[in-house]
């Protein structure tokens, strides 16, 4: 079994134990490791690493490709080892230690580490620990579930820590395209043209004398835990396909519409789902994280292909994916982060982007990760790589959280990490705003009644009027602007009296 | 002398006049006008339909590639014609419209607006006006000193008028490379891969048929009031050069550098001439406006290529320029803003992008438009498409404002156009801030400390240390993140006391 994993005969050496291969980390390294959303994240290596600093402290800056399963992301920063972490994360005990400034958070494009280890602005990598799926005949590496940052961590590190997982289907190899853009001045276009375009190898080659150690696993990925539609979201689904309809009419797009994109998490999964009830067809995917909305999509033959750099499943979709993977596997491949995301080939496809906010404003800039405009959530991701280059770049929300004590609609935003110049759509469970070549005055107007809860609406129209009151292009009263931030701060929510 | 800038005969008969053509444009029309930072602008016709506006009332939608010149903005404005302008101006009395909310103003990066009308989310053109200097045998159109837009209004424009200038130097013809991006889904990569790559025609292949009318003129582009550097921009220079000189030493550059871009204005222009003083050489241009520094650096041997979208003088260069030009062409290409700007080709050369910001946070949060947070100064322009995707994307400022009363480095900046994600490099005549991967809590410290004026540094050193006891990825005291600017709103000042 092991030797259709390990192909390369010469390498069944270099097998070692979780703890050997961590006791090479050493402190002050740079670690590079896989995992993207949850998927085909590095399982033994890291627990390791947090056992062996209990009795051993050292501290690392480590770089994934997004955010890690099994509680590893928590496992290290109890054991204080994480200094430094880069480019997103989802876990709530390192959320924490961010948020005391105990860990620094560079919080990062998604596609855009890679580029910085190239150009030596950021790195080197000392180890790049990477989950395979196998490693060929030629020392090349196969990734398992998710591609992430770990091809360029593996061609730049100095050593590489391989896990080999047998619980990841073999079938997975050959599902993955690495390409890897050439170096500049000499780079030359990324010649993705559809979803479907297949430009690299099924496998990272790297000089296998760089792998160090490789250790054994047989742990399936943490599953996600997305949540089932509700009627919020069954709404915000039903406003987009009656706009994207509209579009349709209008001649602007075909019933194919244009490649889609969803963000991590329940909203925008629950809402591409939503769309196999409308009349497309032949619908593509050029995203990210691929979630049981891509499968959905496939099993109600509404997709014909889906490109991401990961899959993350929950328990039921897994069983139903990885049982009868080679019926999916044609019509999928999985690519690295920097091409998933890469705004030359978004903006060329011209995808369709579909991304949560944390909360909007009145003029549309999008807060997507900070509580309160200080308090880091999970991070910025790859919505600001889509949105920025989107055919059309779509935002949905509930309109309230916390059981309707803070609006999702807000006079401003007191963080901004998408500006209103990148933001066309704006959703919620009340409406749509339809923002494309409207001033902010007309924006505000769109969003207020569209959007916004109607227990919010008044106040925010009342707001929006005595600002232009004061004129400008973007009216706002700084004085107030951050009021209904302030109350939920001090009393929990931002409803009055 | 005319038929050899109106080269196809047939064409010769549609020459009219400035108010003939303007009585061609409709009350509620969408026109597309050449013009960007002032150079390459329709001269006669605008002024034509601002007279008439006088008498005649009309509105329309005016969209153009950036900035006009000849107070065109201003007197269209007074003439009550514009109803909604697109995506830049820089004009004080359409600004002070704008502000009342009398016209709306949609403020866009530079490289989408062409997308939008393509994809007929903005648009149809009724008239595209256009200047040239001159028409092929084919009725091809050949651009003045900018191009901006204007190829892709003449493309999608049901009509066409044309206006002849004679004052623009016949030797522009060749210096334009025309690249339209191939309609999706079959959208090829843009062959740009180098400063100097050419792709394209070298004029605007259009139906002459279109060409409705041919106006004849004989006016110069309007100045740049560029002013000349002073104590402040030769320090932020010198630190610049100090840093990209240790960038060589560290191996992450060489001499030649990587493609510069300079935004428009005194700032941006007067550090780049700034470079000269320092060991660079070779050196590549790929911006979007070619301002005085451009020509300083090719005079100093300094500069071996730049590509650009428009060439905006002072007088004194302009003369310098155009009165020889055959020494310059060869080492320059006018180009598409939608391909100057493009994220793909940005990204792919790995441009140095210097932008002026109007102020910058703590955290290194970007304010480049809105005065106060409200009234819009001119645009984002192209800074967006650049800081993002850019190699290093570094804004320079002062670090005060109006004789020391505005600190250009704030707690929050009350808007924000670019994200601390997209900004690398913060330079005040005070010192630099190198910002890569730094967390938030590490940017402020940089910033306070390298960038602040001497007279703001404690405040703000002090508002982040009791902001940082409230705790967060990005600490900020909501109730008072506005106070400095609240303070200028009522007094005119940022100072206390």
């Amino acid at each position: 079994m092991l030797e259709t994993r390990i192909r390369r005969p010469s390498l069944l050496d270099r097998i070692t134990t979780p703890q050997q291969a961590a006791a090479l980390i050493k402190d002050g390294m740079i670690i590079g490791m896989s995992g993207f959303t949850r998927a085909g994240d590095a399982k033994a290596v890291p627990i390791a690493m947090a056992e062996r600093a209990k009795t051993d402290p050292f501290k690392i800056t480590l770089i994934t490709g997004a955010s890690l399963g099994h509680d590893i992301d928590r496992m290290l920063t109890e054991a204080h080892v994480l200094s430094r972490r880069i480019p997103f994360q989802s876990d709530a005990t390192l959320r924490a230690a961010i948020n005391r400034g105990e860990v620094m958070f560079v919080d990062q494009h998604l596609s855009e580490t890679v580029e910085h280890l190239r150009s030596n602005q950021l790195g080197p990598i000392d180890y790049a620990v990477i989950e395979a799926a196998a490693i060929t005949e030629d020392g090349g590496i196969v990734p398992s579930t998710s591609i992430g940052n770990s091809a360029s961590f593996a061609i730049l590190a100095k050593k590489i820590i391989v896990e080999i997982n047998l619980s990841q289907p073999a079938e997975l190899e050959g599902l993955h395209d690495i390409y890897i853009p050439t170096k500049r001045p000499s780079r030359v276009p990324i010649p993705v043209v559809a979803c479907d375009s297949r430009v690299g190898f099924p496998y990272v080659p790297i000089d296998p004398e760089k792998i160090a150690a490789i250790v054994v696993t047989d742990v399936k990925d943490s599953f996600s835990t997305v949540e089932p539609a509700d009627v919020d979201t069954k709404a915000i689904a039903s406003h987009l396909i009656h706009f994207l309809e509209q579009e349709v009419e209008k001649g602007r797009l075909d019933l194919t519409l244009q490649p889609l994109q969803a963000g991590i998490g329940t909203i925008a999964n629950s809402v591409l789902t939503g769309l196999s009830d409308g009349p497309f067809h032949h619908l593509r995917m050029y995203s990210e994280v691929l979630q049981d909305s891509t499968f959905d999509l496939f099993d109600a033959g509404k997709l014909t292909f889906a490109s991401g750099s990961s899959i993350t499943l929950s328990a039921a979709c897994a069983e139903r994916v990885f049982g009868q993977f080679d019926k999916y596997k044609e019509k999928l491949v999985l690519r690295p982060q920097e091409i998933s995301n890469h705004p030359e080939v978004i903006r060329r496809l011209g995808v369709i982007g579909i991304n949560t906010a944390l909360e909007v404003d009145i003029y549309g800039n999008v807060n997507s990760t900070h509580v309160n405009g200080t308090h880091m959530m999970n991070g910025i991701g790859g919505s600001g790589d889509f949105a920025r280059n989107a055919y059309l770049s779509i935002f949905v929300t509930k309109s309230v959280a916390k059981g309707g004590k803070l609006s999702s609609v807000v006079p401003m935003v007191p963080h901004v990490d998408h500006t209103e110049h990148d933001v066309d759509i704006i959703v919620t469970e009340n409406g749509l705003a339809d923002l494309r070549e409207l001033a902010p005055r007309e924006r505000a107007g769109q969003i207020i009644a569209n959007c916004a809860h109607p227990d919010f609406r008044d106040r925010l129209a009342d707001y929006f009027q005595r600002a232009s009151v004061r004129g400008g292009q973007t009216p706002h009263l700084l004085e107030e602007a951050f009021s209904w931030h302030e109350r939920s701060r001090q009393t929990g929510t931002m409803r009055l009296g």
